[in-house]
């Protein structure tokens, strides 16, 4: 791939493994916002001398936690993101995850190009690999049984449930896979994984000891709680605000775990690299639409 | 599920296989049309005695070759659809496979329930396995080599893809998936195989023992089939007209197989339980929809 | 299998579990020296009366650490294993783990029959995978990035790596294993790892992304550490004193961690299992020999 | 490795084959009574310019069907073992299969170094591989139902077993292993088989869809394949003479086969390629004992 100017803007330890990583594809890379005490990565001294120097600016995941400013917890001062819209020019290709459409819309009048890495469906598959992984590790750490030779449950067969239920099968677990579409239901039996439809799910329930819910609705709710064994280990990777009554499981004694945001936190690097190759992919594509 | 009474109209030896296993389940089944010479499986003596007993009308697959009459291999007369049009009722449920657009219409004016079970995904779904092992079959009877530690390239990576390279893996070949979408490409490595974008198939193509193509154009053509090496094997399994130049691979001695059809013809029985299963689904359905 | 009497004396809270899974399965139990806060087992009030109840007596893994006293985590007073010896007659069947040869010799002499579950080849395979789950469990947390598409290169394909190795290959690793004897690599091949011949160890190892160790001798010496990346993480699961240069490791900042005794501290129940199923197979050959 | 001169001597396809494979690893390689009519193998005029010309000879596989004379179906004269052993000097090594003690005394005697390839473990444990393949194969072929999700059982897990149970497994099919040991049963639970232990056998055997036996002694007797379930294939992998009644089995309508010599069956390049490595393997061993 051609080599190119980067400047990476704010974020956190994902940015900076970000810009190591795109130095080490020989790019010409330059931050702002962005104190790495790893490996002092090639700092702008102003915003606008960063906006200047790279064609593609890359931002945070999330662009902002409060809509108006740059997400930048590795930096002492705050930037509005005002500011960086009226720095961009069309020549500038911006890329950042969560993007809202404030921002969005004000930077499309601008004439500006923008992208949302986070919206694009690869990212979200290459991001099932680590949410699976740190979904593992914790029930590998919850757990007082293995999990091979254990009854594991995936609810829902999305991204996170097909990566996940890949990786229990290896591992050597029995995994029982729930859905509602006989569509799913028929992957889930061709892939080798047992088939649950939701309506057979109360009856199979009991027997697990590990459930991992991937389904963004009150799955497990009391009624279904108090069928689960005592020993049962419940995962919510669901996205807020999860499928799981997490009271009720508590007064119930069943440990449940909500866990999210899992890429950046069990696998740095991944996550930084995932987002790298999300953004190539962005830059090639409008390249193919002639935008270079 | 409910016991139900079934009549399996014409059909070749999957259809006989059909109504022993309907017969299995408990059903109450007769057939027509159908002189199996394995199991002796009840039968009506006339059409209309026969679309009389079962509430659930079983046709082939496809339901005709001609467009005008059912496909009955195993029978000696011939039969139109137009006469079984006019035995059928509102109380009928009528399901085949292929099933074309007049027949569809004509069934409709008159009323008539009718589905078509080869057009539902999880039929197609399940269908992809025992397309995936005979294409597996025949490579491994038509190579030199083992498939385990070989290199397999499938082009495409829809419900054959899916299912042929999970199988290949676990043979323990070196697994190679082309395709075209990035999304696509995230998910073949997600799941552990080698992605290939189209735009690189010309480098990697040459060092492929075998290739299966599930792709429905012209992917193999003369200037790819130059590149590959001697030995290799090409299975298409691509609908009608297949992905390959037949006629150069010849001149070029490179053996390529069109295989087509491979459910009934390698695995009988479970083609079978596959079109039993997307018929209790339809059942299913239809009863959730209070259709009984 | 026929329901017994057990006395499980002593030990930490694998005994605890050991004695629940004994119970569960329906056989009598009591305990001594056991004093578990879980489950409130059956206990005796006295030494003697616990040896005198179960017709089989299952001590604690290790049987002593002193030599001379039982093992007993879990109790305030200590009891001399001579006084065990007293205890048991010709009719009790003595079973615990890592008994010594001095009172392995005594209870001979007494005529007691007696039986060391961890010196039997099925206990070590079995444990061969909470200590793979342990092993995964402890990459997980320290590497940055996903196991998932990582260089994992595993010493030694004794019953360890034959246990990780396919774990590691589930979870999408490359797995590479290293060993000596061609037999050993032929199988490694075999089941689809790539094959590391010891004399081309150094050539391959600057590439990894984690060294699992299971050979006990000094393997990854100086010479060898210098080879690695710097993000290589090291985990030596080989008994005592390992196959690692910890200091030297330290020195260059390589991550080394020491991992023993896994099996019961990631998996306490599936530990105590592996004992109760064990403890089954010796009960069983000893009445296929007539000791009943 | 170093290029050395070869002389390959007799044999079938798979002589041709491995003559080739080492040519193309740039060894100096002559043929002699091996009319190959694909690659026109260059061919020595006399078995004594043959046999001067290589440092290596290598013989086929088996050596001789006679015990008299060399194994040359693609040769029409008939040579001498004796003749062989006349024109070797201690300067050569002679490798071949099979190897009578005759005409291994009788080489000692003249200080001949010779090596037996199909003696070496290494050599057994890659032929495992395309046997295992073969085996599905014929499972495949025989089959009327798909492997993926049929319940297949195997008789033994030594090395075919161990090598044939991955590949079902990896297919998806439900894999039982049979063994007596309890060491052997561990191993296959710890690799994700359902263990079956000899006495369960019978408990078991009704229920399958495929048995592959190993086990070189009668074990699919008359009572066992009484209790088989009437569509149940049998494949007896066991060297000769087997390990299945195939008296009975034909008069119960059961269909049995029995597989020998797979690996040059069915794959003859792979069997080469095998023949190959073990050859490199015994060249360098005597390097290291400075042979050389």
């Amino acid at each position: 791939m051609k080599k190119r100017k980067f400047t990476i803007l704010g974020g956190d330890k994902r940015n900076v493994e970000l810009a190591r990583l795109l130095m080490e594809d020989s790019n010409e890379v330059q931050t702002f916002a962005l104190n790495d005490t790893e490996y002092y990565l090639p700092k702008c001294k102003t915003l606008e001398e960063a906006l200047d120097y790279g064609k593609i600016i890359v931002g945070p995941l999330p662009i902002s936690r409060d809509g108006k400013t740059l997400n930048t917890p590795l930096f002492s001062e705050s930037i509005e993101l005002e500011r960086i819209l009226r720095g961009l020019t069309e020549k500038n290709i911006f890329i950042a995850g969560k993007i809202g459409s404030h921002f969005l819309e004000n930077a499309k009048k601008k004439g500006i190009v923008l992208e949302d890495y986070f919206a694009r469906e690869e990212m979200q598959i290459f991001n099932a690999i680590p949410t699976a992984e740190g979904a593992i590790q914790i029930a590998m750490e919850q757990m007082d049984i293995t999990l091979h030779n254990s009854n594991a449950m995936i609810l829902g067969y999305g991204r996170i449930g097909k990566a996940l239920s890949k990786m229990l099968q290896g591992i050597g677990a029995n995994v029982y896979v729930e859905a509602r579409k006989y569509e799913d239901l028929a992957w889930i039996k061709n892939q080798g994984y047992f088939p649950i439809h939701l309506k057979e799910l109360d009856f199979y329930i009991n027997r697990m000891d590990v459930v991992f819910n991937t389904v963004p609705s009150m799955i497990l709710d009391e009624k279904r709680l108090e069928k689960l064994n005592a020993n049962c280990i419940i995962i919510d990777l669901a996205s807020s605000p999860g499928g799981v009554d997490f009271e009720k499981a508590k007064e119930l004694g069943i440990k449940a775990i909500l866990a999210s945001g899992l890429p950046g936190k069990v696998a740095r690097v991944t996550a930084a690299a995932i987002i790298r190759d999300t953004i190539y992919h962005i830059i090639q594509e409008r390249e193919e639409e002639k935008w270079d």
